[in-house]
């Protein structure tokens, strides 16, 4: 990010590295497009109570108040207050119930927006940055092919960015009932405390999960190391998951026909119908990994992270869910399935670790030189004449000396420098356009010249 | 703005009305690009200090705090708080100090973001909206022609959305110095007193002003009626404007060796400049008025408003001017010129009033019918195929009667619904596709099908 960027968790780019970022959301936004996804933007805020909604979320928040009301904040309680939303999947919830009437279900929204979390500063967390979702929520109901469809656009998404230097990325996908059902037929009843735990797994590591699970969870050293034999359980097709899984109930004596293993088994046919499908699909793409627990979120079955190869410290770049109960109004329920890319992150990944840059700062691929600023009126002119083309120009800021002139061209990274007919240095009479890359230097017509293909457009490349 | 937003002040569009948002957003950038602007993107909050910097502005704000400081907000000073951004041009400022090592200078930027205003809820004001920025800031000094240039920018931008139904923007200009150096001539003092009564002139009209003149800035009846004869000044050239000032100053016994008609005559010039270069590039676009005073802002000489033929109403809706003395580091000044489009107030402007509809929901032009789930792998590889030829495709959400999938398709105004071959009517061993807007139903390939171009991408039209 920018250096000496003033305020510690605000990330903010310097304008070669926001032409990544930018590249990256208009990639984003052509293949959900693709996709037949609808792009919204919703407010930034949300009122303290749908944020604080009990066992949505453990997000820090950040409230507001008007400069006026300083002094007297804490009139109005939290919940009467408004704050700034710290996911995408919370407003999409309340924008839905809020316009049901104008929708057309399955709605299908893609949305790329900023978030902020109330995060103490000295964590060096982003505490504003942007996420890329893409969600579809039914009305009353939603089949579960979607399930399978919302990971395989990520993927696609995902794919569309090797291009600009991001490794192959892969769904690791699980589902809440089958750990559930599982965790209950060991005779475990803290399913979140154990789906807490398990979700450390990455960072603390087996022997200090178990510990947690006997400590936090009151499970037995036995049933915790099933926990942990469960979540080391992956598979990439649906037999193979099915296999491996009911092989695990039988050592640890769950029964097939118990309500715990029913339960389990509802979210392994979706898991194993998941690997199968996305594996026709988009081969490779998407295993079953027991292990995803994403924390204490709203998920109600599928959860999926996503992981960069080689890039295991970034951790899951793309996470989600699917989530039954975030959305309803009176008995009706809007259940959803979505995914969220951690888009800041990732262009920071693309950056500084795949090395993607801009061809060039400024999208100009011209900049008209002014030989003398009376002839500025000219130089509009014949800028203006390009830019009716189609092709961006700059003019010179100042009639400086050539060689100043090319200098800030260059500094910009634009290809060509256009010298008007008086203005070339042997006087010709025609107009002529240099690359200042290459050093070309042509004759050339403001109506018919065309750049090279490879300097006309501002481009990402990996370096 | 979508109907039952529950937060009075924070517009939310729905899904159609994103469309023309979009389209405008995507149009604006178009042509900033084309003009050799760069884009950035600043962080929503800034330095409490910042925002209250002295003399820069008089607008509310928005403090946050974070969800675990509730109570303990008093102990830190305003100054020391984070607050969201309430315009793009201040951030702009912090901006290039902060990165001024790593910038180009002449340094263009356009800058579309969300801003925000801590009014009072009862005033149906908007406390979110977006605005639509571009700038140019010199390092030390700021060459005078960006002052014609970037309004015109912004007409050619404005220019380009009336095909979605925004009436001809014409760009009012002034010049600080102009109206400072006329004042002063009078024997007028609070400078920016009169300029805040004159700039209410649209509002209240000329006699209101008159006596807000006098009860408020010692103005006498005279000085007070000279205001209002400069305030009613227009011309569409320098020749004219030069003589039509002069002549005023004749009658009000301002000396052309004083130094207030000098420091008028500085701003007179530039603004001669503005309205001649402007007549020359783009006829008909920018005018010398001199009303316009934008209240109590940082701009230090040009100022500019801009309004629509037949939307007086409306008020501004593009506004800026240039700016000497917000951006600056020990000595180093960074002078700016710029404007700023009220974007959401335009899109509600197009929306309302000029009649902009977007032609289609979703941005799919295909619907892929399914005509019994075992087919959806099946229907998944046709739309997967139209996407990889560019065509944004959708699948039916269930195998429901052909008649649902139908107005499914037609509710998201999606023009194409695709029959796979053992799914058409007629059992016929073809792929079929059908235009459900005109009837036309056709064999068609995966491979080699194309839209109608009418029908091809999502369009903004006018109804």
């Amino acid at each position: 990010m920018a250096k000496g960027s003033s305020i510690s968790g605000f990330p903010e780019w310097l304008p070669s590295e926001r032409v990544v970022e930018q590249r990256v959301i208009d990639t984003l936004r052509t293949i959900f497009e693709l996709n037949g996804f609808i792009g919204i933007e919703t407010r930034a805020v949300e009122q303290g109570s749908s944020l604080l909604k009990k066992g949505e979320t453990s997000k820090e928040i950040y409230l507001l108040s008007r400069l006026q009301d300083v002094g007297n904040e804490n009139d109005t309680p939290v919940e009467e207050r408004l704050g700034l939303h710290f996911d995408l999947t919370v407003p999409l919830s309340r924008y839905v119930v809020e316009h049901s009437g104008d929708l057309a279900f399955p709605f299908k929204r893609w949305q790329i927006q900023k978030v902020w979390r109330g995060e103490r500063p000295q964590e060096g967390r982003f505490r504003e940055f942007v996420q890329a979702d893409i969600d579809v929520i039914g009305n009353g109901e939603l089949p579960d092919h979607y399930e399978v469809e919302l990971p395989l656009v990520m993927v696609q998404a995902l794919e569309e960015l090797r291009q600009y230097g991001l490794p192959k990325a892969t769904v690791h996908a699980n589902n809440r009932k089958l750990s559930e059902g599982f965790y209950r037929g060991l005779g475990l009843t803290d399913i979140e405390g154990v789906l807490r735990e398990i979700d450390k797994l990455d960072k603390i590591g087996g022997e200090e999960v178990a510990r947690l699970l006997e400590e936090t969870c009151g499970a037995t050293a036995d049933q915790a190391n099933a926990c942990l034999e469960l979540a080391n359980l992956t598979a990439d097709n649906g037999a193979d998951l099915t296999d491996k899984f009911n092989a695990l109930c039988e050592i640890h004596h769950i029964a097939f026909d118990s309500d715990a293993y029913l339960l389990a088994r509802e979210g392994l046919d979706t898991l194993a119908m998941i690997v199968d499908e996305a594996a026709r699909l988009r081969p490779g793409s998407v295993i079953a990994d027991l292990k995803i627990a994403r924390g204490l979120d709203y998920y109600t079955g599928s959860v999926y992270e996503t992981f960069l190869e080689g890039a295991d410290s970034l951790g899951s770049i793309c996470s989600g869910g699917r989530y039954d109960n975030l959305a309803s109004q009176g008995s009706k329920k809007y259940p959803g399935v979505g995914l969220s890319i951690g888009l800041s992150r990732l262009v920071s990944y693309m950056l500084h670790t795949a090395g993607a840059v801009a061809s060039r700062v400024s999208p100009a691929a011209v900049m008209v030189a002014v030989w003398d600023e009376n002839m500025r009126p000219a130089c509009n002119r014949i800028a203006q004449a390009l830019r009716g083309r189609g092709i961006a120009a700059d003019v010179a800021p100042t009639a400086a000396k050539l060689g100043k002139q090319i200098k800030y061209a260059s500094k910009l990274g634009i290809p060509y420098v256009w010298f008007p007919a008086d203005a070339t240095e042997d006087g010709s009479d025609s107009d002529e356009v240099k690359n200042i890359v290459t050093g070309e230097q042509v004759a050339a017509d403001v109506q018919s010249w065309e750049p090279d293909t490879l300097y006309a457009q501002q481009t990402v490349t990996i370096q």
